[in-house]
This record gives C-alpha cells, sequence and structure tokens, in this order.
C-alpha cells in the first residue's frame, strides 16, 4: 500500500469547477504492450494524446484539514498514465474508514498534505493494465487497499494491490471488506492468536471493524465476544454473533465483564485509546493480549479539537517491560495504514478471509451507501456513530432530481448545520475542561438524542437503490 | 503454582546443625481415605508420630540475601504433614533458574523472606498422596514445578503441580525440562505465534530457556533461529539448531541480524532487559512480537548490584501505544513465576511439550550435575555463563571421600575467593561508573579469562557419574 503514485494522477489531472458526467466505458483497451519494452515506456498509453485530453472523472478531494466540507468533489481532467506493474481501475463503491476521518481533521500522517484524495478501499473493474502486469486484466472484477487516493472514480494503483472479487460478492460488500477484515484479522489472528474457548472484547461492536472482529471469532469454537454499542444497536450486534452487548453510554463496562469473566479477557481490541487502554490492561487475563488499534477518543466534534487531542495524548497508554512480566501481558498497537510494503502478509490474510466468505463464514454488513455529494454527510454518519455496519460511497452519478432537491437541503441546511456544529464543538470543549475523564460515557448520549433527521432514505444495498431509480 | 505451603512445611520442620543421611524410602505409604472425610482432616498422616519425630531429610535454604554461601545445606526434622490434594515427592534432581540467581540477591518477589527453600522445579518419586488425589500415586515418577521449596529432598506439593515422567526420560532430564521448556513454549506459541518461515532471535541460545526456544523452533518449519553465545559455544549450539551463531561479545548483533535480515526479525526473546529491550524493539519487523522475560543484565556479580540494578531500571523500556500502532509492533511480558493459578494453561503446555519429547524432537541438554553441597558453584557457573544447557543438583548424597576433599577445598578456596570476588565486584562497580552502556560486551570476558579453575570434575550425566564412583 505505498499509494505514493496517486498525488502523480493527481498532478496530471486539470481541476475543473464545473461537474460533468463521468466518462463512458473506454470503447478501446490501451495496447498493451507485452514484457520487452516494460523498462523502457513507464506509460503504456502516451500515443493516445487526444482521449488523454477528453478522459474526465470525478474525484473527491481534501482541500485542506478541517470539517466535513473539506471534501470537494471535483472533476480531473487527463487520463493518468500507468507504469509498469500499475493497473487502472474504474471504481464503483469506495468505503469509509475512521483514518479517513482523522485525516480529514489533520490527524493521520499517512495522507500526504492537501489537496489530496483520500479514501483507502474500494471496488471496482480494471480497466486499463500497465506493463509487467500479468495477473490482472482488463474488466477483472477487483478489490484495491492503498494507502490514499481511491475515492474518485477512476484510480492507478499497483497491481498488487488489487484482489479479485469472487463470485457472488456485490460491488458494496467488496469495497466494505478490506480494511476491516484485514485488520480484524490481523489482530486476532496473528496479534492475538485466537484460540478455541477465549474471551475477547470488541469496542464499537457495530461499526466496521468490530462486526469484522465479531465474525471472525465466531470462526473459532467457543469464543466469546463481548461487544460494546449503545443500546440500540443491540440487537443487531447480537444477531451478529455477540455474546454480550454492553452499553458503554450507560454501564461501566469494566465492571460489566469482571461480572461475567472475573479473572479477565484473553483478547481485547482497543479502538479508543486513551484511559480506555489503561482500563484494558487491567481487564487482561494473564498471558492477555490488547490491541490498540485507534485513537477514536481523539475525534470530538468536526473538526480537530485540541483538548481531546491532548487528553487522549495525556492520557495515552505507556507501559513498562517489568510491568508486562509481572503480568504475562502482551500489549500490541496495529493499524494497517502503516503496513506499507507488507502486501505479501495482506494478501495472505486476504485470501484466508475470501475463503472464509465464499464458505458463508463472513459477510460485510453496509449500513448505508451515499453519492460521492453526500461524502460530508457519509463522514457525519460515522462519525457520529450512528452506523450499524460499513459506510460506502458509490461512484453511480446521483439522479439530477435528487441532486436539485440536495442542493436545496444543502443550502438551507449548512449554514444553519455550520453554526450548530460550532456552539455544539465550544459547549464539547468547555464541557470537557470541567470533567476529569470518562466523559465520553455522558457526552455521547446528548449527541445521539440531537442527531439530526436522516439526509434521506438509507439505501441498505444498491439493488434496492437501483429499483428505486 | 502457588507454593504457598512451602513455608509451612518448613516451619514443621526443625533444623540441625549436623548433616545426616536422608532417610530411606518409606516402609509403608501413609493411610489413604478416601473423600470421605477429606475435608475434616487436612493432615493425612497424623497418627504416625513416631515416624514423624525419627525423620529428617536435607534442604537448601536461603539465609539472607547475598552472594553464593547464603544458600546453605540444613537438615529438617519432622515428615511434613500432607493436606488434601498434596503429594510428598521424595526428590531426586532439581533444576536451577535465573530467577533463583535473582532471588538470592532479593531482586525476585516471588520468593518469601529468608529463611527460605528456593527451587522451582525438581523430579522425584511420589512418597505419599494427600485426601482427594486421585491422579497421583505412591511410586509415581512425576517433574514438579512450584513457585519455591523444591531444593531439598522431600517436598510438598499439589498434586495438580506434579507431571508424570514419561518412559525413557531420565531424573536430569525431567528436573531441566518444566521451567525451560514451558517458558519457551508459551513465549513463541502463545505470545510469539510462531509459523512457518519466521525469524526468531533468542539471546543466550546455550542457556537452558536458549536452548529450549531453539529446539521448539525447529519443529516449525523453516524457522531462521538467530542465537547469540560467546564464540566457544558456537559449535554446540548450531549443532542445536541455531541457524547463525552470533558472538555478542564481539559483534553487534543488532548489525549482524540486519546483514542477515535487512528487514528485521519476526519474534525476539529477551532475557536480558534495560537498554538491550530497546534495540530489541527497534529489530522487530511490522507484525513483530518482542517478548521479554527477564532482567539478566541486572545481575553483575554474585551480591546486589545497585548500580546494574538502577542502570537496568533507568534503561528499563517503556513504549506508548501510538508508537506500537505505528509500527505495527507488540511488546509481551513473561514469567513463568507470575503465572500462578493458570495452571491449566501450564498443563496444556507441558503436554504438548512431553508429546514432542516423545516424538524426538525436543530433549534438555544437561551442563553439569551438582550435589546439594555445591549448590555456590552450581550457580556460579550459571551466573558467569560458563553452562551450555541445564545446571542441575542431585539429591544423592556425596560420597565421604569426595565430601572431604571438598571441604578442603573449600576452606582453602573460600577465604580467597571471598577476597577476590570482593575486589572484582568493586572494580566492576567503579568500573561502570565510567561505562555509559553495552559495558556487558567489554566485561564478560573479562570474567571469563579470569574463570576459576572447576570445581570438580564436570559429570554430564547421572550414569556417567555413578560409573565414577
Amino acid at each position: 500500500m505505498s499509494g505514493e503514485d496517486a498525488p502523480a494522477q493527481q498532478q496530471n489531472a486539470v481541476d475543473q469547477k464545473q461537474e460533468t458526467k463521468p466518462a463512458e466505458e473506454p470503447k478501446a483497451e490501451p495496447p498493451k504492450t507485452e514484457s520487452a519494452e516494460a523498462a523502457a515506456t513507464p506509460a503504456a498509453t502516451t500515443e493516445k494524446a487526444p482521449e488523454e485530453e477528453t478522459f474526465t472523472y470525478r474525484a473527491l478531494v481534501l482541500t485542506g484539514f478541517g470539517g466535513y466540507d473539506k471534501v470537494k468533489l471535483q472533476v480531473k481532467k487527463g487520463k493518468p498514465a500507468l507504469k509498469a506493474g500499475e493497473v487502472l481501475v474504474r471504481v464503483k463503491v469506495c468505503g469509509l474508514n475512521f483514518a479517513d476521518l482523522m485525516a480529514r481533521q489533520g490527524l493521520y500522517d499517512r495522507l500526504p498534505s492537501p489537496p489530496v484524495t483520500p479514501g483507502m478501499e474500494c471496488s471496482g473493474v480494471v480497466e486499463a493494465v500497465g506493463e509487467e502486469v500479468t495477473d490482472r486484466k482488463v474488466g477483472d472484477k477487483v478489490m484495491v487497499l492503498n494507502r490514499f487516493g481511491l475515492w474518485q472514480e477512476v484510480a492507478v494503483v499497483p497491481a498488487s494491490h488489487t484482489f479479485l472479487i469472487p463470485d457472488g460478492m456485490s460491488f458494496e460488500e467488496a469495497a466494505a471488506l478490506p480494511v476491516n477484515y484485514i485488520t480484524a484479522y490481523l489482530m486476532l489472528f496473528d496479534f492475538g492468536n485466537l484460540r478455541p474457548n477465549q474471551s475477547v472484547l470488541v469496542h464499537a461492536a457495530a461499526g466496521g471493524v468490530g462486526i469484522a472482529a465479531t465474525q471472525l471469532c465466531k470462526t473459532v469454537k467457543d469464543v466469546t465476544v463481548f461487544g460494546t454499542a449503545s443500546a440500540s444497536k443491540h440487537e443487531a450486534i447480537s444477531q451478529g454473533g455477540v455474546t454480550h452487548a454492553i452499553d458503554y453510554r450507560t454501564k461501566d463496562y469494566v465492571e460489566e465483564v469482571r461480572k461475567i469473566s472475573p479473572k479477565g479477557l484473553d483478547i481485547i481490541l482497543d479502538p479508543l485509546g486513551g484511559s480506555d487502554t489503561h482500563k484494558a490492561y487491567n481487564l487482561l487475563k494473564p498471558m492477555g493480549k490488547l490491541i490498540t488499534y485507534g485513537a477514536a477518543n481523539m475525534l470530538a466534534g468536526q473538526r480537530k479539537n485540541l483538548i481531546a487531542v491532548a487528553k487522549n495524548w495525556y492520557h495515552q497508554f505507556s507501559i513498562h517491560t517489568l510491568s508486562l512480566i509481572q503480568g504475562n501481558k502482551s500489549v500490541c498497537g496495529f493499524h494497517l495504514g502503516y503496513l506499507d510494503g507488507e502486501m505479501e502478509l495482506i494478501t495472505q490474510a486476504m485470501n484466508t478471509i475470501l475463503d472464509l466468505y465464499k464458505q458463508g463464514k463472513v459477510k460485510p454488513r453496509i449500513d448505508s451507501t451515499w453519492h460521492l455529494e453526500q461524502v460530508g454527510d457519509a463522514m457525519r454518519k460515522m462519525q457520529e456513530r450512528n452506523n450499524i455496519g460499513k459506510v460506502i460511497l458509490t461512484t453511480e452519478p446521483m439522479p439530477e432530481e435528487e441532486k436539485k432537491e440536495e442542493a436545496k437541503k444543502e443550502d438551507k441546511k449548512e449554514d444553519k448545520k455550520k453554526e450548530d456544529k460550532k456552539k455544539d464543538d465550544k459547549k464539547k470543549d468547555d464541557g470537557k475542561k470541567e470533567e476529569k475523564k470518562d466523559d465520553k460515557k455522558k457526552e455521547e448520549p446528548k449527541k445521539e438524542e440531537k442527531k439530526e433527521e436522516p439526509k434521506k432514505e438509507e439505501e441498505k444495498n444498491d439493488e434496492a437503490k437501483k429499483e428505486e431509480k
């Protein structure tokens, strides 16, 4: 997932202010020269100047760090050049991840400085292959994993960052799978070394990684899954395999776990960071593994909240080896975004996950599908934790009527929303100064109550959506 | 391994200043009452008062924290009482561990205050069983794992802390196996999650844990083992399975590893602590696991070396979770002595190890066998790292002639040795003040050179020894 070339792609493209329809399916594939000339000509399509100029595509671009409105839909011009080993993918669906939210706030150092196209995963169809690519061909349905640059209609990525979509898997599922399932898989089965009869705590069990982790836990005999989520999501996560659902907003999850498992837990997946990591550490059994993979506690409000960041930093867990020795404990850190160059490891994990998918043992759950124009709302839904499952974006063009309605809604709402949000953030910040810790529990119900009305009917899956139109 | 009852056993016994021969094999086993009276009578042998009084056995006792001479051979009187669930073991052979050396210096908090009998492992024969013991019987050959209290001729332990010795395994091997192999096993296969094609760094590869770890690594396909040891031990560790032997006294092991494995290592077992833990962390691959299981760097000289302890503490590795996340790394701490009450886990590990033993895949290597009277020399050999494999003690009485010779040698040598040692320690302390770090490499060859002549011919195994007599 080096993704180093995505910025180059963007430099090739010329921003246009007006939106245009995405290009039709390409009439002809670019000439595919074989290995002989491979080293000499990095771009395989240099001959086709006319098409290069008329080629346009829509791309989401992070224009600066800040709120949801910092991600803008732009139209790029010029067909991106392909280097050896790369493929050009016509993107169908993009996945949203917490790292994208962090990145927007300037809290994720794996994203180059704006302007830049975010997006770590997508699904689509191979539209052109560069030289030296032997295992992908035009027309292949693929899912893609990259450090960034996938929230656009056309993406150029190393072929090694693509995985063939198995029969029966939709583009929606394919876009929802890579980051969450590889993350959950490597945490549970590499660091966690999950075995039968063990117990696992999954925070945010209704989130993308949470659902993936729960499903993967259930592939091992007699694993007990403790899952935290707000009460409204308990039915869903219990159906998904969580053994004990805990409402972290009204209860102390540590106490709840201890009631059922007094000795503590074998594995704890910690996406929260800060003081929750301390709690997790203390909740481990001997030989237990704490795997921390995020700092969601840093995200308070849509813009960088310096107090939340500072608090998270201040409460950041730090451990001495002598304590680890005396406790017989393991502390691991995981982030797929930092696993650059470990494509062999990732491919192994992906192959196992796809086998499990084919066996019907894992299946991504889609919370909602949004148009590129709605990326702000999509991000908000995820950040405010109103999702059950994966939030995804479709590159399918928004019908004109919907677009007009959306624009009207936006005009009216945006100003108000911004004002509200500013006040809201300020309130939270002030409030935080008074609270020492564990404020999350108290704050989040507030957020839940003042949740804005859904922007549009949630489209549970693509099929349903298509029928509506 | 609660071992809580060993002190009680010692209180029952009366110290005697003169040494006596150990009691003969018991004429009759104590009455074995079945479960009915179990709760009421904790001690099954209360009727046999006369035997209780004449029963004597030799025990090593740590009389205070300090040098090798703080462990004294004493004679205890009175047969220890058995509680429900316990067995009385006639000890044949005892294993020495680094924790015993730490304990003698007052650096190991799992040993009660002196006077106390050290010893975490031994082999022997069950001589009596308490009530409620169903899976052990008189005459069973067992190996024992306990928090302490096993360096004596007779030990009372929970039956659950004993493991049947498989056919073909000698008492020497049985005493050498539990601590080293369970430690290596849980580190490599629980925390480490060792898999084919991975790479492992084993420090002190000629030590007990080092040899066990190397053998266990070789049970997994295509594992590369980097092993550190002084050059004189390279042949032995290479024969034992180490792929790349590194002389840490003359070379920088980090550089040596990088030459062969530029990306770093999958698993590092770190018994050293201090600055070596930092090196290990930096030497990990993404998804790599550092398992620290000791602080051997603290041991400098035979008495507690406050500077070494302070330095180890000062250089103690401490890690923030954000670093772990960005590195995709795992840091684990392990110490069998703190795994109280995890007998199920330990028994599972032991069963797997015994299976591997039966398959001929693992086999403890004995460095040398010493009489109880020679425990000081045995400890010295281990602490000065002159051993290849396990240092063990036999409870077999020392022949009278040998004893006299030993006494003469001791008289002459002890005073000199103490003086030398004091000077030596002082020199080291002074030296240390000037050296900033990595002094180990420079000091240890010195120690090696001025190594005293062996106290007695090393007895490579029990059979050989018996023939000599």
